[in-house]
């Protein structure tokens, strides 16, 4: 393992096996991803799909990011949940619940149609599973426009922080509450687009939709 | 204002505004800021504060990143909130509803420790409101153990998409269900520590907790 994936600080929150990283980032919906441009960094939010051990992404052919990842640069994907605010006696000790995932490594664009096809499937039903079996699939000038990289997970490590606050001792005296509110992503009700015909009615794996 | 905060794809999704940018950074709670490390991208998720027209950061005083960052090396933190899942009559015209603030610049090391205290405190406020009256502030140690950094908010940009499905005339004729998916993030019910005192009750700030 390369020591960048080495988690440092708090090095108890590190997750190094596979299967809890891909649990992460199958739940997750955005990938913040960062590259260098003009000897500057840029982080890019962005959809994705995992596949085994690599992600899927795509964006516009002509959007910078795009073109600049088809080189093969080197970038780092981070995707993050959190889980809750969490509330200590000190402000010192105040920290969140999370679960995030870092990833090193350099895209590589998808040339062949049929992957091509395959990773922009994946990242529709990354993000809605069953979606693909309804939409229509992309034209010929709709998979020119658009490039889809692949990413490795070879080198990823994930972080997690759970539980209460860490108080010190000394704190546990005051008077003041202390403990975790939890967060978690709220789905619906769905909006339906005014020209959708009445027959068709909201999809279950829309109106069950959860992460 | 700098060639690359002008949004090039989807350009009247771009924002410029004051007000409209401050919404979303104060509405979102984790920034992922990007950095060069050893040739490489890195990209870190982490709790900020803005106050006026500049963000906060914090982190352990031995963290790489921070180390790194007070450097006055160029940086890239953006903020990312997914409103909804677009869902069209083609996979090509799905889409997610968000709001994103860019910012880039260079961060630079808080050294005046009234106004370290005071991004601190900024920090707390920001993810909860109210919070700093109660918990405790920090101490010589702590403050001796955190970095604190400011990044101004002179080179940023947001980007918003909103609405319906933007599907080709052609599509409208199929049967598919087609219409947006609202997300929006729920919190609570609160979990005390265990240790809280049974007269200390759960403060309204956390009982009615919102962004």
């Amino acid at each position: 393992m390369q020591t960048r994936l080495r988690v440092r600080r708090h090095p108890e929150r590190g997750v190094y096996e596979r299967e809890p990283m891909y649990a992460i980032l199958d739940e997750g919906m955005i990938a913040h991803v960062g590259f260098i441009d003009a000897e500057s960094p840029v982080v890019i939010p962005t959809a994705y799909g995992r596949d085994g051990d690599h992600i899927y992404l795509h964006g516009s052919a002509v959007a910078l990011w795009c073109k600049r990842m088809s080189e093969g640069i080197p970038v780092c994907a981070t995707v993050t949940l959190t889980d809750g605010l969490v509330l200590a006696r000190s402000t010192f000790k105040h920290s969140m619940n999370y679960r995030s995932v870092m990833i090193y490594g350099n895209a590589e664009l998808v040339r062949n149609i049929d992957e091509k096809l395959h990773g922009l499937e994946c990242i529709v039903e990354h993000l809605v599973p069953g979606r693909s079996r309804e939409a229509r699939s992309p034209n010929e000038n709709e998979l020119a426009a658009t490039s889809v990289l692949k990413l490795s997970l070879e080198n990823a490590s994930a972080k997690v922080r759970s539980g209460g606050p860490l108080d010190d001792r000394d704190d546990f005296e005051r008077l003041v509450w202390a403990g975790v509110l939890p967060l978690r992503p709220a789905y619906g009700p769905p909006i339906p687009d005014a020209a959708v015909p009445p027959i068709v009615g909201v999809p279950e794996y829309v109106l069950t939709y959860k992460r």
